[in-house]
């Protein structure tokens, strides 16, 4: 069993539909991840101990998700020198109360916010960090990245025989 | 020397030209107070050792002040069952972070926010508190708001006297 | 039958659904409350009536829930010097004027502001308050925190037991 | 001496500089007005009796400029039938809490808001309501506006003729 | 067949659901209206001639409700000098577009503005206007706050009796 | 079959719904257009090419629709001089990211920006342009503003058959 | 004399600080225009008058810019079928009011909305748009955009050279 | 001389003062570094030949500080696979416009969006990603974090000395 390289980390278990993301976008690339719901301000003596260690333990990266106030990430930087992906959770009947909270961090100690909700896009950005020393990733992710734009150029393609009635009934 | 009932806690020694007012209102009422700087993201021992130690020194609440991504009050709470009073504090150069931040709290940790840079109000707030369980207090309060009612009278009746241009030119 | 020392007030009778979780968190912890439906701008003169007597009355706090332009809770205020706890209604269709209203009281008059909708944490934040004079009430939060907490662990001990598909099919 | 038909309430003296226009503008139309400082949270009696007598005293309309919170214009409101004319006064440091506040009155109970520190078209509005029982106001009031268009069509001539850079330096 | 003193004017028949609520309110205090459907950019010369004629016409109010860019009301107030009464509507789909565009005229031409879909507002707003001049209808809109505040009342005293949840279950 | 002088480009076909109607547009006043999905972050060097060309394959006009971050329009004005009208595209959802991005071009580089979603505002923009040398289009262009006010007459006309309700139920 | 192409409008005097600027640019490309201050609420039978005869005359676009409400633009499209380009004007102590009255036009009637301010690509935008009938003005606003590439580059080079201490004492 | 690790790009010459900490706390660290100016959309192609070089020139990150609609992160991110910085740029007189078009790229090309001129943070985070694979670096980057909190506790040692107003004097 592979020792994780990743810490997918959550305030809520209600946030795991959600966050399911970051660790299905992980798999694609065979990335090492464990998976915890920590709270900030329910379980803070947990969230302190996971950041403190989660160097020695060999993690690389923590990805951090949370809503509302969303002080998880934020907290779990304040444990670790190790760097920190924060995701702010929104609820669409909700303000950008997490994006606030996660984007205005103070000079010294720092956070890369993804957008709201943001979850493949946390665990790509990851994807990039670990492929900075690590080849194979970085061939799978370059492969990922044409492949993305093969689909947009298929589209685009398709577009153009079908014209976009067609393409919309399709 | 008095023992301090209430415990100011700030993020930086730059919130400190703000925060004085929590505590010259506090000295206006006559209620001891301790000040400390504490850093959520920079010393965040001290945060959960100043908060899980508070009710057993004997405070009662505790009044946090922070800006930007404002994560101090939050901290606090997670550790300690005393009620918070957290001041979101605003440089009219930035957006609302500290309040959002401060406001949205999830259900189960609670934080009473007072308006950004709200200093005065945040003391006042503590004041009622304590004034429930002290009758010398509630007496002092009571007359600081009726003292605040006269003078609202007092510019009204002096308005009246002189008119709006030469009440101005006074 | 107990005297209540919580007051809790709402501006209109389709805010009970949501303030019901006010009456309902302090029954888990048999705090004694009574509900009002007194409007601001309906009927001002039972708020100045219900404010100005909720001391003598026995009232130690009140809890105050209103939407759109909320003025309740300053009403409130302005007619007693105990503390108020306001609770910024929110319809998800609107905007956060009840929010801005509550949250920008002038220095003097002095709200606690919860957030939107936050009925569970307005109760939570009395209770703190009540408990500071009272060590059964202290007991039974210090319980609650503690469960609460324990069910944050239980559910990340579930997750690491089954992986974040298992969990969410559970 | 002229029976006052409309009165100017303000929240506090630190208001007067910026709601002095609304007396002036009322000035230039020869409407007699009254003014008054009186605060919502403050003294909020005098608040009540104020907007309760404004009928039988022989006020139209009552014109209410306030900051922050804003709450005196709903205040006013809720003791009489009289048409409310309310000003959100902010200061540029601020958000925009005071139009919040004023512009979401629940139905059933009503005020007319203005820009922000709309002073000058409070009073216009005013006058355009007294207007209607009063023909020679009515006539002032048309030649105001008349005037007004003059001066723009005025100032479009000279651009005419001087071109914008001259027009700058002139 | 009464003269219509208010002339309710909208954007587009899609707005015609939402404005009904203006007229049904009138109905309600015996006002006679006229409803008009103009918009400000698709038939601005029917704008510029309704609010040029209007006072001549024997109207006393118009009540201008539009969406999104929502010009009408200001388009019409610049050709007459007739009181308007502006309601923005919104879309909860949408921003605040509306609400900016009304509340915020320049100095010299002015707006009441109402809240978003505040369309019972406006109606009961232009009822204040008229009662300035016309007993019956003061009498009628008394009337109708003194029912308004004892269905408060009556609510009130339904929820002590019954308690919340039986009150919700009824 | 006519070469096209309109581009319609859009970053994902998950956008061809809403984008669709610039083309139903186009085609009411038979101005023929070509339509691709090219994707600024997806596809660059397409979105490069495509803008490079777009002049001398004798394209006129660019209409560029994409949501959320929304660089398409930006980057294809970055490419070529030709006029680029750009649709924010708004899920309702999100807040306003897409308009922000696109309404802030810094002085040099342009775009016209149209309302959120507003695909048939920018088709009708587009043909306005055209409209400047082509006096059959321009005919056709005046024909439907003509149209359009007229069907706002029908409607007005209706209403005063009909009145309110019955329109309401027809 | 040349006869103006562009029709440079703003509601005040108090605007051509900032319109000043819309003509500076078409100076530089030399673009005739004419410059007038219009207001949609002081003076709409002037802005009526002059959108309706504005093609006649021979006019091909006009620039709107206004403040606040900012209703100029869209009430000049509704008399005229040129394109118009509307510039939101900010005073940065007001909020994004102009911005949003803009931005939202309703279907059928469209302006296109340039960046608060944004005089100078509201220049450059008429400069687009004309020079895809006008050959000489097409070279003209190439060689501008080449020029303007060159100037980032050569401050490119010149901070490769310096460094950035060096480059910001220059 | 050392081969530089990260790319600093602005767009423009006027954010040099501002981007110059992100240079200034890399050289702290001992981290080469190149700076660029490089505009998204006045020199598009060098954004494009930068960004797809940039790797092979042995970057490993690049940091990227725009203004306005700020799309240059977004760029340089289409044309590579290292991992980007955002730091949206905000004058204080504008909205937030950099950071909404910063913070919401689509799924599938991502940024670490910093604070709003979060340039000190920007360069903390590229340090916290090399010293992944640098134990040198992360050694440093420790020691930093250690003196940033041992700064606080000095401080909060002064104020428990002092006191507030002494402090302020100091």
């Amino acid at each position: 069993m592979t020792k994780p390289l990743i810490g997918i980390v959550m305030g809520s278990d209600s946030d795991l539909g959600t966050m399911g993301e970051v660790a299905k976008t992980l798999d694609e690339f065979g990335v090492a991840y464990e998976m915890r719901i920590i709270s900030a301000h329910r379980t803070p003596n947990a969230a302190a101990e996971y950041a403190s260690e989660a160097r020695e333990r060999g993690l690389k990266i923590i990805i951090a998700g949370a809503g509302m106030s969303a002080h998880l990430a934020g907290v779990l930087a304040a444990y670790t020198t190790l760097p920190i992906i924060s995701i702010p959770l929104r609820n669409p009947n909700h303000g950008h109360e997490a994006l606030w909270s996660n984007i205005a961090m103070p000079p010294g100690i720092t956070l890369a916010t993804m957008p709201e909700n943001g979850c493949k896009n946390a665990a790509l950005y990851a994807v990039e960090i670990l492929a900075l020393a690590d080849q194979t990733l970085a061939t799978k992710y370059n492969s990922f990245r044409q492949k993305q734009s093969a689909k947009v150029v298929d589209k685009d393609t398709k577009l153009g025989k079908l014209g976009w009635q067609k393409y919309l009934d399709s």
